[in-house]
C-alpha cells in the first residue's frame, strides 16, 4: 500500500495557496479544536461596520490542508475523538472474532445497557463534544458578523452547543460518527444548518483499485464534500473501506447490501437476514458512520413499480425487489428493524432510510410507488428514534422542477421532520455528460425549501464510473447549489463570503476574488487563460478581457 | 476572408452522424419549407400507443448541418426570406449613402406610410410567412403526439399559424426578424412557447478576430443558440457584424451604444443623439434583428444606484448613467425614444428594453434601483407598441434564488405581459469558472415562473472573454435550463425527448442515449472513456461501468 501517488498527500495539493492557513478554535466544555481554513485577503473590506481583512472558511479537508500535520495512509489520520474521552465509559471493546483491522485498532461497541447515540444524548439534556464541534463549526469564527445580520426583522443568532443539542433531541437533525471513526471531525445534517453534499466514490466489478478510491475520498474532501460515501460493490470491499476509513476526515456512508450480495455470491434470492446481520456488524465495527437501508419497500408497493416506464432504479431495491419476487416474503430489512436499530445504537450509526422507489425518469415522478415507500419511511424513522438511532430519509431522482417542492413538503409531513437527503432532483432524462448540472439545478431549489443534504452527481451519471476529474466538477457544482441554498435561506456566514466577494470584485482584487470562489483553482487558471489568448501579460489592472478597459462598466461606475 | 478555418465549415462538423438527416416541412399558406433535424433511432419505441422510429428534433443549426448545402462565408447563406416575396411591396432600396456590405446587398426599408412589423401585421389579423414558419417550427412535426398529451384536464392542441398571430398581435410574443436579415429562419420568444437561449459573441478590445467570432456565432448555433448577439467592443465593428448577419440562420442583436461610443472615441460624455442614431440606422440596414437600448435608467435612478455595493454593472448602463452625470440632462434614449421606434418600425427591428440597473450582486438584489428602471421599462412599452414596435424587457443579474420568483412576477405586472429576457440570474457571487452553471441554476427557475428566452454566461463569466469551448459550455448548460422548464411547463414534445431517452436507457440501447441527448458528442466521449479506464472493449452490452453487470438495477429490475 505504499503506492499512494504523490499528488494526493503531496505539500502543494494539501495546500489552498499561501494566503490560506489552517487555524483551530477551541471548546468551551471540552477539549476540541475546530479547524478552519482562514483566507488572508488583500485588502480590507468593511460590511455593516465591521472590517474583515481575513474570513474564516468552513473547510472540509480535515489535516490534509494543514501543512504542519505529517500524512501516512498506512497509519491513518490521527484519531482525535478518542482523545476527548467522553463515550469511554459507556463503550468496551469487541473481544470476539479480531476483526482485521489495517491500523490493528481494536473496535468498541457501547455496553450492555448503555446509550452512545448523540439522539440518546441530546434527549438526556447532555451536550457531547461533537455537539459543541459542530456548533463552534458553523459559526466559523463569525460571531459578531452573525449578530449583526438582519433576518426576519430582527438579527440572526451565532449557533449554540444547546441549540445543537435541541434540534438533535428533535431528530431535525443528525450527526454521524461512528465510535470507531475517531479520525472524524464531527459535521451536522439538518436544514437549521449549512447545506451539505455528499460525494459518491467506490470502485464497481468494472474496475478501480484501493488507491484510486482513497485518493478519490481525499479528493472529495478537498473540494468540498461533507460526506462521502462508498458504494463499493467489486472486489476488496472490506480492505478499501478500511483504508478509506482510517484516512477520511469526514462521516463515511455506505450501502452494506451491496456487501452483503457480494457475500451472497451476486445472486439476490439467496441473501439471508444472518448474512446482512453479519455485514451491518462488521462495518459497524470498522466505523462507518451511516448506512443506507432500504427498508421502506415493501411487497404491496412492487405492482405500482412495475407500471412504470423505467421500474426500480435503486441498486439496493432492484435487489430487495427481487428477493422479495423470489422468494414471496416480506423485505427482511423491514421485518428485522427493530435488530437492525439495535446494533446501529450500540455503534451510534445514522441511518440513511434508502428510496428504492425513486423515480427513475420524469415521467415515474411522484408517483404511487415512490411516495407509498416514503409513508413508510415515517413510520420507520419513529421505531427508529425509540432505539435512539439518528435518522435521516433519502430523496429523489429524477423529478421536474414543477413537482419538487411537493417532495420536500411531503418528506416533511410524513417522516416527522427528519433530515431529507436528497440525490438530485435530475429535472430533465436528456441531460447525459451534464448531469451534474441537471442534479444541482433541483438539487438547489430542494434544498432551498429545507433538504439538509444533497448527494453530488458527476458528469458520468448515466455513462460509466467517474473519475478524480469528474468527482471534482460534480463536487464544486454541488458546492454551488448548496452555497446557493444558503444565501437563499439567509445563511449569514454565507452571505458575508458573497459579499466579500463583490467588494473585491467592485475593487478589482484578483486574487480576493480568486480566493473567495468556490474553486479557486479554476477561477485563477481561467483568467490567466483569457489573458494569455489576448496577449496580456502584465499584472492584473482594474479591468478583464471579457469587456476591455474602455468598456468596464465597473471600473465607469466608479468615475467622479 | 478566406482563413476561415475548416473545421467550422467542413461536412463532419456539419453533421450531427448518421442517425441525423436534415427533413423539411412546407407550409400550407406560404411558400416555406422549414428545416428540422430528424433523429432515426435504433428500436422502436411505443409512447402513448404512438410508435416512434424517429423524432424531428427543433433545430437551431440551420443549412450547415445540411450536408447538401455548400456554405461558403464569402457568399453568406441563402437568403430563403427574399423567396417567400412577402414584403416586397411594402419596401423599398435604401437609395442614398451606399452603405457597404460584404455580398453588395441592397438594404431595405418600409416605404413611407407602410408597416412591416409583425405586430402590425398581427394586429391586422395577416398572418406572414414568419408566423407560419415558427408555428411549424415549435410542433416539430408531432402534431399527432402533442394532440394525446394530457395537460391541465384535457389534451394539449397543436401551435397553429393563428394563435402564433395572436401572440404576437397580444405583444406576449415577438418574432425578431428585421427585414435585411433575409438569411433569418424565423422563431418566436414568447412564454407559450419554447424556452429560447442566447450566446454572445463578440470581441473586446483585448482579442479576437472577425474569423473567430464568425465561428463563434456558427458554433453557438450548432449547439442549440436561438438567437445570437454580437457585442463587439473592439476595431472592425462593422465588417464584423456584416460577416456574422450573412452567414448567421438565428436572429442576430446587438447593444448599438457600444458602436456608438466607439465612434465618440470612448468618452461616454461626448456621445449624442445625432451620433447614436446614425448607428442604429446603419446597424438597422445591415439587418440587425433586435437592439439591445438602456432607455430605461433615468436621472431619478442614479442616486438608489450609487447607494448600492456594486453600482452599475450593465455596461451601456454605466455609459448612459456617466453621461446624464457629467451633462446633468436626461438619458437622451428615454428622451428621443419615440424616434428610435420610428426607426425600428422600418426595418421590423425589435426592441429589447435593457435593465441598465440590474443587481451586480446579491446584495443589490430586487432593490429599488432595480425596480425604478423596471417601471419606466414598462412605460416604454406601450410606447414602443403604439409604434407598432416588438418588444422583450431585459432581466438580472445577481439574485438569490428566493426573490427570483418576484422578479418574474414584477415583470409581468409592470411590462404588460411583453416576453422576459434574463440574464441568469446568477443566485450566488463566489462562483467564478462555474458562472454558467450559477446561472443556468436560476435561469430553469425564472424560465418555469415564465421567463421566455434565457441568455447564456459561460465558465469565463467576470473573468474573460470566452473561446469556443466556453461557447459551447454555456449553450449546452443553458439548453439544459431551457429544457427542464419547457419539462416544468408541460411542453409536450420537451416530453417526448425525455420519454424516449428513459425508454432507450431501460433498453440499453446506448446509441440512442447518446442521440437524444443534448450533447450527443459529450455523452458519447464520457461512456468511451469510462469502458476504456476499466478495459472494455467490447460492443454496448446491457451494463455500463457505473455499476457493472451484477448491480444493473434497470437490468435487474426487469429480470422475471
Amino acid at each position: 500500500m505504499n503506492t499512494f501517488s504523490d499528488n494526493i498527500f503531496c505539500p502543494e495539493h494539501r495546500m489552498y495557496g499561501n494566503a490560506s492557513k489552517k487555524t483551530h478554535t477551541k471548546g468551551c466544555i471540552h477539549p476540541i479544536e475546530v479547524g478552519m481554513r482562514t483566507l488572508s485577503l488583500t485588502k480590507t473590506y468593511t460590511c455593516r461596520g465591521i472590517e474583515f481583512s481575513s474570513i474564516p472558511l468552513y473547510d472540509t479537508s480535515g489535516p490534509y490542508s494543514d501543512p504542519s500535520v505529517i500524512i501516512n495512509p498506512e497509519k491513518g489520520l490521527n484519531p482525535l475523538r478518542d482523545k476527548w474521552k467522553f463515550n469511554s465509559e459507556n463503550t468496551e471493546p469487541v473481544s470476539e472474532q479480531g476483526n482485521e483491522t489495517a491500523a490493528a485498532r481494536v473496535p468498541l461497541r457501547a455496553k450492555k445497557g448503555c446509550s452512545v447515540t448523540q439522539l440518546a444524548f441530546a434527549r438526556k439534556g447532555i451536550i457531547t463534544p461533537e455537539m459543541e464541534y459542530v456548533a463552534i463549526r458553523e459559526n466559523q469564527q463569525l460571531e459578531e458578523w452573525i449578530a449583526s445580520f438582519p433576518i426576519g426583522g430582527k438579527t440572526a443568532e451565532p449557533f449554540t452547543a444547546e441549540f445543537v443539542r435541541q434540534e438533535v433531541a428533535a431528530g431535525r437533525a443528525i450527526i454521524p460518527a461512528n465510535i470507531n471513526h475517531p479520525e472524524l471531525e464531527p459535521m451536522i445534517i439538518g436544514r437549521n444548518f449549512r447545506v451539505k453534499i455528499n460525494a459518491n466514490i467506490g470502485n464497481s466489478a468494472m474496475g478501480s483499485s484501493i488507491e484510486e478510491e482513497v485518493e478519490k475520498a481525499v479528493w472529495a474532501c478537498r473540494w468540498g464534500a461533507d460526506t462521502v460515501m462508498d458504494l463499493s460493490t467489486g472486489t476488496n470491499i472490506h480492505q478499501t473501506r478500511e483504508w478509506i476509513l482510517r484516512n477520511s476526515p469526514v462521516p463515511i456512508g455506505t450501502v452494506p447490501m451491496y456487501q452483503a450480495l457480494e457475500k451472497a455470491g451476486g445472486v439476490a434470492e439467496n441473501l439471508t437476514w444472518e448474512l446482512y446481520r453479519d455485514t451491518l456488524v462488521e462495518q459497524a465495527e470498522q466505523g462507518v458512520d451511516y448506512f443506507t437501508i432500504h427498508a421502506g419497500i415493501l411487497q404491496e408497493h412492487l405492482p405500482a413499480a412495475g407500471r412504470r416506464m423505467t421500474g426500480i432504479v435503486s441498486r439496493g431495491g432492484a435487489i430487495m425487489a427481487k428477493w422479495c419476487k423470489t422468494n414471496n416474503r416480506e423485505n427482511f430489512l423491514y421485518t428485522h428493524f427493530d435488530e437492525i436499530c439495535e446494533i446501529l445504537r450500540s455503534y451510534d450509526i445514522a441511518i440513511s432510510l434508502g428510496d428504492a422507489l425513486r423515480p427513475g425518469c420524469i415521467a415515474d415522478a411522484n408517483d404511487e410507488a415512490q411516495f407509498g415507500e416514503l409513508k413508510v419511511l415515517g413510520e420507520l424513522t419513529l421505531l427508529a428514534w425509540e432505539h435512539d438511532v439518528q435518522v435521516m430519509i433519502e430523496g429523489p431522482g429524477h423529478v421536474p422542477l414543477n413537482l419538487v417542492e411537493e417532495n420536500m413538503r411531503k418528506q416533511l409531513e410524513l417522516c416527522h421532520g427528519a433530515p431529507f437527503y436528497t440525490l438530485g432532483p435530475l429535472i430533465t432524462d436528456i441531460a447525459a455528460g451534464y448531469d451534474h448540472i441537471n442534479s444541482a439545478i433541483g438539487g438547489t431549489l430542494i434544498a432551498a425549501y429545507g433538504c439538509s443534504m444533497l448527494c453530488y452527481v458527476t458528469p458520468k451519471e448515466h455513462l460509466g464510473l467517474p473519475d478524480k476529474n469528474d468527482v471534482r466538477e460534480g463536487v464544486v457544482v454541488h458546492k454551488v447549489a448548496a452555497h446557493a441554498a444558503d444565501i437563499a435561506k439567509g445563511n449569514p456566514t454565507a452571505w458575508l463570503q458573497d459579499e466579500l466577494m463583490s467588494r473585491a470584485r467592485y475593487a478589482f482584487a484578483w486574487e480576493d476574488q480568486f480566493n473567495l470562489s468556490l474553486d479557486p483553482v479554476k477561477a485563477r487558471v481561467l483568467y490567466a487563460e483569457s489573458r494569455a489568448a489576448s496577449g496580456q501579460t502584465d499584472g492584473n489592472p482594474d479591468f478583464c478581457t471579457m469587456c476591455g478597459p474602455d468598456f468596464c462598466s465597473m471600473k465607469r461606475s466608479q468615475e467622479k
